[in-house]
C-alpha cells in the first residue's frame, strides 16, 4: 500500500492527505469483517459494527474532553453538523452573534433561517488579520441572543479565535457557544468543558486524519436540539417521534461504519502523536513557508505574521496576478496541489481585503516534508519571475 | 483480501455483505490516489476526486434511466435522502398519501412535519400480505394532496408495491411521487421516467453493493426542493444563499468521495450482472428458503406466497416463541446472522399482525450460496425441535 507521492500536496485545509496507513487498513478490515448494520441487529457482526461506532466516539471524547461519548452525533461532514446545531437550536426571533470569518457552512444556514423563520444575525468584523475584538462581541449581546458561533480558525487567514474567552462570555451571559472546528480538530487542543463549548462541529477528514464522509457534533447534554433527520434508529422503533435517547436521536438511518472505522484510527494516531506535537510541526513548516514566500517581491501573505499563533494555512496574493493562474501553474508545471479562489468564505475575503481577487491558499499538513516546503517556495519564485517578465 | 465466510450472513436487507472485491479495491485506490476534496480545487487530485463523483452519478443514471446525472444528489443514507425530499417539498397545509408499509425513515419525517408545520397524512393500509389497493389511493386524493410516497418493497414483508401504477395516478392527478427504493435499488428494474417517479431515494450500501455512508436522491428537474443542508459547495462562494445549480444545491460540504468510489464499483457490478439476473437468483434462493421453512410446524411466513413476486426478505414467526430468542440461537449456536424485532416499521407489523411480537427476518443476497439456505432451514428446524421439547 503506497501513497502516490509524485506530487506535493498543499491542500490539507480542504482535506488531509495522505492518511496514516492504519486508517486505510482499518477501513479494509471493516469492509471485510464488520460492516454489518450497527444497532440494527444483535448478531455478532452487527455488534462488531456497533463497537466500531462506540470506539470512535470514545476516542473522540478523550480528544475533546467530552464526559459522555453518547453526546457526540456522527454526521456526513462538518456542514451537516453545523446545520444540525444551527437549525436544531434556533427559534423564530432568536438573535445570533457570528464573526466575519465564518465559512459558508455557518453563514448559509444562518442566512437561510433569517429568510425562513426569522432570526437576526450580527456579524462581528475582525481586523484584516482576523483578530476579534471581544468587547464588540459582548456589546452585541441583547436579551434575545441565544447563540454565539465562531470558527475556531479561519480557513482563509489561519487566525485562531479566542474560544475560551468566548466561552467565558457565553457562560456568564447564559448564551450558547457553537464552535466550527473544521481547521482545528486534531491540530489544536480542544476541551469542551474547560473552554465552555456547548456545540462542537468537527470534520473527520481533516486534522483527525480519517476519510471523507465522516464528521460529528458534540451536543452539551443540557441542550435539546430538534433533529435534522428523522427516521429509523434501531431503537424504540414503535415510537412515532424520534427517540429521546442519544446518540440515536440525532443519528437516523445507517451510519458510515467503514468511514468511522477509519476515523477511529485517525483519532488514535492523533492521540498517540499528541495535538501539541502535530501543531508544533505544522507551525514550524508554516513559518518556514511564510519566510520563504515573503522574500518574493509583490507577494503579500494574509493573516497573522510569522511568530504569531496560527494554523497551517498560508493564503497569499501576488500583485497583478490572478490567483487561479498561479494555482494552475503550480499544479501543471510543478505538480503542487493548492487551492485558489474564495474558499467558501466571502466574508473572510471582505475582511482581509481580498474579495475582488480571491487568494492562493497553501496548507501544509503533518506529513508534509521540509523539502516540499522548499520546492513550493522555489516554484512560486519561478512563477513570479516568469509572470513579471511577461508583464 | 478475503471475506470472513465462517458464518452465514442473512441480513442483506439491513446492509449487503460481502461486497464485490472491486468495491474495496476502489476505496483503497481512492484513499491512496484521489481522495482530495472534489469541487474544491482545480489541482489534479481534486479533479480526480470530482471525476469519482461524476462517474458514480453517471452509472446510477444509467441504472435508473435518469437523463441528467446532476439530478442526483448524494446523501449520507436513504433516510437523509427521504428527509431531503419530504422536508424540502412539503409546505404547511399540504396533504400526503403514504402506505402502512412505510419504514420509519418516511413515517417519522412525515410525523415531524405534522407537528412542526402542519401537514396532513393519510396512510393507506394494505392487506396483511402487503397488497395495496390502488383505488384507495386514488380515493384519498384531495385538492391539497401534493405527494404520494411509497416504499418500493416492504422491508418486513418483501411485497413489491405497484410503482408504475402509482406513477400513472400521480401524473394524471398532478401529484408528485416519492419512492423509497431502500430494498429495491440494484435488485428490481427502476426507470424513473417510465414509472413516473419524481423523487427516488436509494441507499448505496444495500442492493447497489457499495459501502455504508452512501446514498442519494433523484430529483425531477421540474421540482425545486428547499435544501436540507446549507453550506459551502465550491461553486458560487460569493452568494449568500445556496446556489441554484445542481447537484451543488443539495450537496453542501465535503462529500464521501471514498465511499462513492466504492459505490461506483458496486453499481458497475450490478450493471454488468444486470438487475434481472440478480433478482432471479435472489428470488430462487428466497423461494427455496420459504419452501423449507414452511415444513416446520407452527412456523408462519409473512408476506407474499411462494411463486408470487417479492424481494429477498423472509420474515417469520414461530408459534409461542420470542423472535429474539430464535435470532440469538441462530447467531450463537449456528453462526447465522439474522435480524429480529421491529425493523423500524411498526406500521408494517400492525399491517401484518405481528405488532405484539416482532418477527425474525432472513434476507439472503446475491452472494448467498444454496448450501447456506439449506443450513439455515436445518438450523431453524433444530431450534424448533429444541424449543418444543422444552415447552
Amino acid at each position: 500500500m503506497n501513497h502516490n507521492r509524485s506530487f506535493i500536496y498543499m491542500d490539507n485545509a480542504a482535506t488531509t492527505w495522505p492518511k496514516p496507513p492504519s486508517v486505510i487498513e482499518a477501513m479494509e478490515r471493516c469492509m471485510l469483517e464488520s460492516a454489518a448494520n450497527p444497532g440494527r441487529g444483535s448478531h455478532t457482526m452487527a455488534v462488531k459494527a456497533s463497537r466500531v461506532l462506540f470506539e470512535t466516539r470514545k476516542r473522540l471524547s478523550k480528544l475533546f474532553h467530552i464526559a459522555n461519548p453518547n453526546d457526540i452525533a456522527f454526521t456526513l461532514n462538518t456542514t451537516h453538523a453545523l446545520n444540525l446545531a444551527i437549525q436544531g437550536l434556533l427559534k423564530p426571533g432568536d438573535h445570533v452573534i457570528a464573526t466575519s470569518l465564518e465559512h459558508n457552512s455557518t453563514r448559509r444556514p444562518l442566512e437561510a433561517l433569517k429568510r425562513t423563520i426569522g432570526i437576526e444575525v450580527t456579524y462581528i468584523t475582525t481586523d484584516a488579520k482576523g483578530v476579534l475584538d471581544l468587547k464588540q462581541v459582548e456589546d452585541a449581546i441583547n436579551e434575545r441572543t441565544k447563540l454565539v458561533t465562531a470558527v475556531h480558525s479561519s480557513n482563509l487567514l489561519g487566525t485562531i479565535l479566542p474560544v475560551a474567552e468566548l466561552g467565558e462570555i457565553a457562560r456568564r451571559r447564559r448564551i450558547r457557544l457553537l464552535i466550527d472546528a473544521a481547521q482545528t480538530a486534531g491540530v489544536l487542543p480542544i476541551d469542551v468543558t474547560a473552554m465552555g463549548i456547548d456545540l462542537l462541529a468537527f470534520p473527520g477528514h481533516k486534522g483527525l486524519l480519517g476519510p471523507q464522509g465522516t464528521g460529528g457534533l458534540y451536543i452539551n447534554p443540557e441542550i435539546e436540539l430538534e433533529p435534522l433527520l428523522f427516521g429509523g434508529t434501531g431503537s424504540k422503533s414503535e415510537e412515532i417521534g424520534q427517540p429521546k435517547i442519544r446518540p440515536d436521536r440525532y443519528e437516523a438511518g445507517t451510519q458510515n461504519t467503514v468511514g468511522l472505522a477509519g476515523l477511529a484510527e485517525g483519532v488514535r494516531f492523533v492521540l498517540n502523536e499528541t495535538v501539541e506535537t502535530i501543531h508544533a510541526k505544522e507551525k514550524a513548516l508554516t513559518y518556514e513557508l511564510m519566510e520563504g514566500l515573503q522574500q518574493i517581491p509583490g507577494l503579500s501573505i494574509l493573516g497573522p505574521d510569522v511568530g504569531q499563533e496560527r494554523t497551517a494555512i498560508v493564503s497569499f496574493l501576488l500583485e497583478g496576478v490572478d490567483p487561479s493562474e498561479i494555482a494552475f501553474l503550480l499544479d501543471q508545471q510543478f505538480g503542487i496541489a493548492v487551492r485558489s479562489g474564495f474558499h467558501c468564505t466571502p466574508l473572510g475575503h471582505q475582511t482581509a481585503g481580498s474579495y475582488e481577487t480571491g487568494a492562493v491558499r497553501l496548507s501544509p499538513g503533518y506529513f508534509t516534508e521540509k523539502s516540499e516546503i522548499e520546492s513550493v517556495i522555489e516554484a512560486v519564485k519561478e512563477i513570479n519571475v516568469t509572470l513579471t517578465a511577461r508583464a
